[in-house]
């Protein structure tokens, strides 16, 4: 029922619209509760006006947009606009363009069988306060308000104030669980481009996403001397030596749990030592350890082996170590039937439909629980996101945007069936 | 000629005044060129006074005293007064006020065969603008005025302005070389705290110290490729873990160049990574790297060692690597007949005289070109120093000054000869 062709374009133009509305020569600047970020949001309304519909906000802050069906059953179509600071133009924003345009397709005609609602979620990036998915957590009823009241960003402002500053009251923030319950959801779809390199190594479009993966996050600190750079190595207790051990190790756990088709992610992105001076030798040790598996039995087996192998390179260096959980979920695999359009839809666009599961969280990772829900990824030059670099070529863009159509088309077919 | 007895005592007495004035309950805050080290030097000068004595400032703002003598030979016994921040009472202290001492029982008497001088060199530990040895290094003519010129503390001031402040200025700061070459300086005695564990492990209280240890130490710079963590592990390029695998196999080398009695060092004590968040490959990492060996051909081989590693595990990562110098000094080997001088004047005094190369720089290597140098180094608890726990048992002290007074009549009456 798309002119799908006609509607890739406008939906790229609308993304170089948002850009150059929202973007430094650094990259994007919509920080979720900061003014850009409003502007972005404001500047989406006034598109969704034109379509004769309009905004509104859930208890959480998300921006729900409805085009009503026959049927009070939803396909709720979505992503979020907020970005890293110095963020790319399509991580997320792709995600709600192409939703809108899925939408606007349909505003002009017939009333469609099923209703068809958009959900522009709050704060998926949880770069200010470092939680992410806020908004589509508190819808899912799975945020812990007490977990988050004590956050501040890194001017020292409290989370609650920022929210509030948005209109958005963090003790009545699980409200908006309430009024997700309240939709007769059916399906959530979300488009994303895929922040790594699969799809680019295999010069393919679009990839059905089979669920995200589960994810242990934790500090690690490993504790020894901090000593005086003249003394003997046998006699060190050298805490960034320790960490240095375990973070190789768990690479190696990670290869050795990794099978085509199903790796697994392990990542040590912050490094901390003490007391950080050239002529001492590191007394404290500090990392962050993210590990990543679709498969909930492989996911619990990397995390003892990395636990097992801190213990070791802990003893072997003579320091001590402790776990700090930072934050930790299941893996959330997709629907079987969205996935099979899914697989249709970029395959009749493309000829070929990969699969790969996602290694970032997603607001899908939240819906999947209450709603069958899917999701298909963009190609992503050099893998690269989070950054001004990030971008899908145009051609590739394109037909992923129709593959995405395509699956909005077949999923409203489908509720309307069932 | 010296009542050692008495005068150990009256040494840790003035050790115990200075730690009292100058100490908050984090330690010693003697910072050169700030309040509390000037009080420092008021404090010394008024024990000087009590001598007859007076204190005379050099070019580079070292503190000298002189006691004339018969001759115009001159032995020159000294350390430094200023500390680290929150660094120990003895490191820097134990050297001058045992000097002190050492002119202090000569004062009252006739004479002595030759003459006497008290070097309290300024800003030893470079705590302030990360260059040490700043007053020796200039008195000894190896200092470089260009490479300091730009240097800043961490409120941004600079160091000209600072040194400006105490009365140095740094335009004419090398005059303080002409100045040390107009003394006809025989001898040079340094005693100071191990600041490591060995004669601690040894449970002896005085060390001979054979000389110091040559320095390596550089930047080491690795640049990958910053990447979402959902990057599969074998198409990352991630910087942290080539730093990881380089200092692992800088320990492996540093072990293998390491023999009984000549063991080296090699300690990597800062670490960065960018972009710092635990969602994010490493795209950078910078480390630093210092190497240490008593001997020039296995410090260089270290080194050579350490440029093949970085280049391997650069390549094995898929990352660049880059070596920026920091700070270079050949080993320094002290003067043979003073190495006998101090090995006689610990062993009749503790029966038993360990030597040992000093891992750390200190003021005698900057004298050691340019006159026969030694040092003493006294036990060291648990091996700690720059921090409040440093120490010395009282016993193990007491007996260390009082060999190191052994060794300045020893030298006094050698210098007297020759």
């Amino acid at each position: 029922m798309t002119d799908i062709g006609t509607s890739a374009q406008r939906v790229i133009g609308d993304l170089r619209e948002l850009a150059a509305l929202t973007s430094t020569a650094d990259g994007a600047q919509r920080l979720a509760w900061g003014p850009v970020w409003r502007d972005a949001r404001a500047w989406f309304a006034g598109k969704v006006a034109a379509l004769g519909l309009s905004v509104e906000t859930d208890s959480a802050g998300n921006n729900w947009v409805t085009l009503p069906g026959a049927s009070s059953k939803t396909v709720i179509v979505g992503s979020h606009l907020d970005s890293v600071p110095n963020g790319g133009w399509l991580d997320g924003s792709l995600g709600v363009l192409a939703a809108l345009e899925a939408l606007r397709v349909r505003a002009a005609n017939d009333r469609p069988p099923v209703t068809l609602k958009l959900a522009d979620w709050a704060d998926e990036e949880g770069a200010r306060f470092g939680r992410s998915l806020v908004g589509s957590s508190a819808a899912a009823g799975s945020l812990k308000v007490d977990e988050v009241r004590g956050l501040k960003d890194a001017e020292g402002r409290r989370l609650a104030d920022v929210l509030a500053d948005n209109g958005v009251a963090l003790e009545t923030i699980l409200n908006a669980h309430r009024e997700l319950k309240a939709i007769d959801a059916r399906a959530y779809l979300e488009l994303h481009i895929e922040q790594g390199p699969v799809l680019e190594s295999m010069q393919k479009a679009a990839a059905v996403v089979i669920g995200t993966r589960g994810v242990e996050r934790h500090k690690v600190r490993f504790t020894g001397q901090t000593a005086h750079l003249a003394t003997p190595i046998p006699m060190r207790r050298d805490a960034f030596l320790a960490a240095a051990e375990l973070a190789l190790e768990c690479r190696e756990i990670a290869r050795v749990h990794s099978h085509p088709g199903a790796d697994v992610f392990c990542t040590v992105g912050i490094v901390d030592v003490e007391p950080k001076i050239a002529t001492a030798v590191p007394g404290v040790c500090e990392i962050s350890l993210d590990q990543r598996a679709m498969d909930a039995g492989v996911l619990a087996a990397m995390h003892r082996d990395a636990r097992e192998a801190s213990d070791r390179c802990a003893r072997e260096n003579g320091v001590g170590v402790e776990w700090k959980p930072l934050w930790r979920i299941d893996p959330r695999p997709f629907d079987p039937q969205l996935l099979r359009l899914c697989e249709d839809a970029i395959r009749e666009e493309t000829g070929d439909a990969p699969a790969m599961p996602s290694g970032a969280l997603h607001d899908a990772a939240e819906m999947a629980p209450h709603m069958p829900a899917v999701m298909m990824f963009a190609y992503s030059s050099r893998g690269l996101s989070h950054c001004k670099e990030e971008d899908t070529p145009e051609p590739f863009l394109a037909s992923t945007i129709r593959a995405y159509l395509r699956l909005v088309d077949k999923t409203v077919a489908h509720v309307a069936q069932i």
